[in-house]
C-alpha cells in the first residue's frame, strides 16, 4: 500500500485539520474534531446536517457552506460518526427552525443518526431524510435496502438551496424525499479501494475484470464482469437508471446527470463517460439540462464512477442553480 | 489496462465532446476540435491562450471561462497541440488588444508556440510567457531548462484576472513573468501514469517506490526513492521549493499553497499532504495566506501530488482573490 499518508490512526485527523486550515474562510472544525460546521451560521434557518464514514471525501464535509450543509460529522474511513458527534454537531448549527439529517441508507448511519434523535431530550426540532438512490442492490453489505450514494450530493445541494431560501423544516423534508425519489445511480468499479488501516485491497479484480454496481465501501454490486467500452458500461447503467426510474412512474423529461470519479479516475475519462451516458439518454428520449462531473463521492482511491439521474422539475432545476459557496461545489457567490 | 474510454484513438475527442456539452454554459468547442473557447469573448480585453498535450486535464481547457483562459489548445495525449490550432484559436479569440500566449517549458509546446507566432502574417500582437515552475531538475526528457508544471495555473489564474481588469498586453506578459519568478513546484510519484495509446505504464515503480521530482508525463525527477511518510515527502519538497525561490530572492514572507493531485489520487491524501506542507512552511516563517487543494494538473492516472509555493504580494493576492467562473475554477461569481 503506497498512500500520501503518516500513519492509519492519524490520516483522518491530519486531513481533517488540513481541510479546515485551508478552508479557514467557509468552514470551522468543531472540538474534539467532532463536526464541520460553516464559519457563519444563519439564525432562523432549518440547519441541514450530515455525516458518514470518512473516504468519501469531498462528500460531506466538503458540502459545508452557503447553500449546502451546516455541519457534516466526519466518522473514521467507512465507519459511521456516532450519536454524540450529531448532538454536538445539532447543537452547534441549530438556528432555532429545527435540524435536517440527511442520511445515507447504511445501517451503522442509520442506526446512529436515529439514536442522536432519541437521545435528544430538549425542544430541538429533527427531522431526518434518508438517501437510498443506488439501483445496483436491493440490500448489501451494509444496507437493508438500497445503498445511499452519489446522489446524496444532490440532495444535499437542492435542499440546502430550500432551506437558505427560508423554508421551514417540514418543506425540506419533503423536497428531500422527493429529490431522492426522483433520484437513482449505479457505480462500477475497475479497482478494488484500499483501506489505510487494512493496508490491502478490500476486493481483487483481475486485469479485465470489473464490479458492475459496485457500493462505495467497496461492496459487491450485480455482477463481476469483463472489461468493456466505456459505451457498453454507460448503456448498462443509464437502462438500470432509467428503467427504475420510469416504472416508478418518475417524470424522465428533463435530468440532472452527474457523472461521479471514485478516486482514482481521471477527469479525461469522467467526460468520456459523461459523452457516453448523454448519448444513450438522449436515445431514450431524456433530455440533460443540468451536469456536474467530477469526484465528489469518492471511494477513497478506487477506479470507476458512478452515474447519477435525477428528474428535474422546474423548482428542482432553480434550486441547484441557486448559489453555493462550500470547499467543494461553488457558484453564484 | 482498464481506462473508461472506447479507444486510444477516440477518447481525446470524446473527452472533448463531453467537455463542451457539459460546459455549454461556459465555453464553445472551435471547429475540427482546434481549441475550447469561452462561449462569450469580452471585446477589447487581451486575449490569454494557452494549451499543450492532453491528459492534464482540467488543465488547460478547465481554465477557459470569465476571469482565465480566453481559449486553450488541445494537443494528442502528452503531445503539443500545432501551430495550426495555436493560429486558429488566436483568430477566434483576439478582441483587439493583442494575444498572450502561456506557454509550459517544454520544447515541442516551444517550438509550435513560436511557430504559430512567426506564421503570424497580419497586424496581430502576440506575446509569449513561459512558465518553468518546477524545482526538480534542470532539464529533462522533454525540456530545456526546467519544466512547467502546476504552477501554470497559478499563472493562469494571476494574469487571468489582470487582463479582466483592462492591463494591457505588455502589462499581462510582465505580470505573468513576474508570477512565474515568484513560484516553484515538486512533485512525486506513487505509481505511474498509463498512455492509453501505450497500453501500459510509462515507467515503473516497485511496490515500495517513489519517484521523486517526477515530471507531468512521468517523466523522471531528482532520485528514486522509497516510499516514506507525507511529512518526510512534504519536507522534501517544501525545502527544494523554498530553497530555490530564497536563493533567487523571492519573497517568501506570504504565499499561495497549491496541493495539486496527478489523477488518480484521492483529496484525503492531498489534505494530509496540504496539513503537513503547512506545517513545514510555518517552521520556515512562512505564511500561507491562499490554499488550493486538488487534482488540477494531472498526469492522466499517475497516484501522487505536486507542491507549489507562489510568493505573493498584495496585487497578485487580490488578482488571485478576483471572480473566476470557468469549469474547473469558479468563485467569486
Amino acid at each position: 500500500m503506497k498512500k500520501l499518508i503518516n500513519t492509519p490512526e492519524t490520516v483522518l485527523a491530519e486531513s481533517l485539520d488540513g481541510f479546515a486550515a485551508a478552508h479557514a474562510d467557509l468552514v470551522v472544525l468543531g472540538a474534539e474534531r467532532k463536526f464541520v460546521r460553516r464559519a457563519v451560521l444563519k439564525p432562523g434557518k432549518v440547519a441541514l446536517l450530515s455525516g458518514g464514514g470518512s473516504g468519501h471525501e469531498p462528500l460531506h464535509a466538503g458540502f459545508v457552506g452557503h447553500g449546502m450543509l451546516d455541519a457534516a460529522c466526519p466518522g473514521q474511513v467507512f465507519t459511521s460518526p456516532t450519536p454524540d458527534q450529531m448532538m454536538a454537531a445539532a447543537e452547534a448549527v441549530d438556528g432555532g427552525a429545527g435540524v435536517l439529517f440527511i442520511v445515507k441508507n447504511y445501517e451503522g448511519d442509520v442506526m446512529n443518526f436515529d439514536m442522536a434523535r432519541e437521545m435528544e431530550t430538549g425542544d430541538r426540532l429533527i427531522e431526518t431524510v434518508l438517501v437510498d438512490d443506488d439501483v445496483a442492490v436491493e440490500a448489501s453489505t451494509y444496507s437493508t435496502g438500497r445503498r445511499g450514494v452519489a446522489g446524496t450530493l444532490v440532495v444535499e445541494k437542492i435542499v440546502g438551496a430550500a432551506a437558505e431560501r427560508g423554508d421551514n423544516l417540514a418543506a425540506c423534508r419533503e423536497l428531500g424525499e422527493r429529490v431522492n425519489k426522483a433520484t437513482r445511480s449505479m457505480g462500477v468499479a475497475l479497482t478494488s479501494c484500499t483501506v489505510p488501516a487494512a493496508g490491502k485491497p478490500t476486493f481483487n479484480l483481475a486485469e479485465d475484470e470489473i464490479e458492475l454496481g459496485v457500493g462505495i465501501h467497496g461492496e459487491p454490486g450485480r455482477r463481476r464482469a469483463k472489461m468493456t467500452d466505456a459505451d457498453t458500461l454507460a448503456q448498462d447503467m443509464v437502462t438500470a437508471i432509467l428503467d427504475d426510474l420510469q416504472t416508478s412512474g418518475q417524470d424522465t423529461a428533463e435530468v440532472l446527470l452527474l457523472v461521479n470519479g471514485f478516486g482514482g479516475t481521471p477527469l479525461m475519462e469522467l467526460y468520456v463517460m459523461y459523452h457516453a451516458a448523454r448519448a444513450r439518454l438522449a436515445a431514450r428520449n431524456v433530455r440533460v439540462i443540468r451536469s456536474l462531473v467530477g469526484s465528489y463521492v469518492t471511494s477513497l482511491d478506487m477506479a470507476g464512477c458512478s452515474l447519477t439521474v435525477t428528474g428535474l422539475d422546474g423548482e428542482m432545476a432553480a434550486l441547484w442553480d441557486a448559489p453555493v459557496q462550500t470547499p467543494a461545489l461553488r457558484w453564484g457567490i
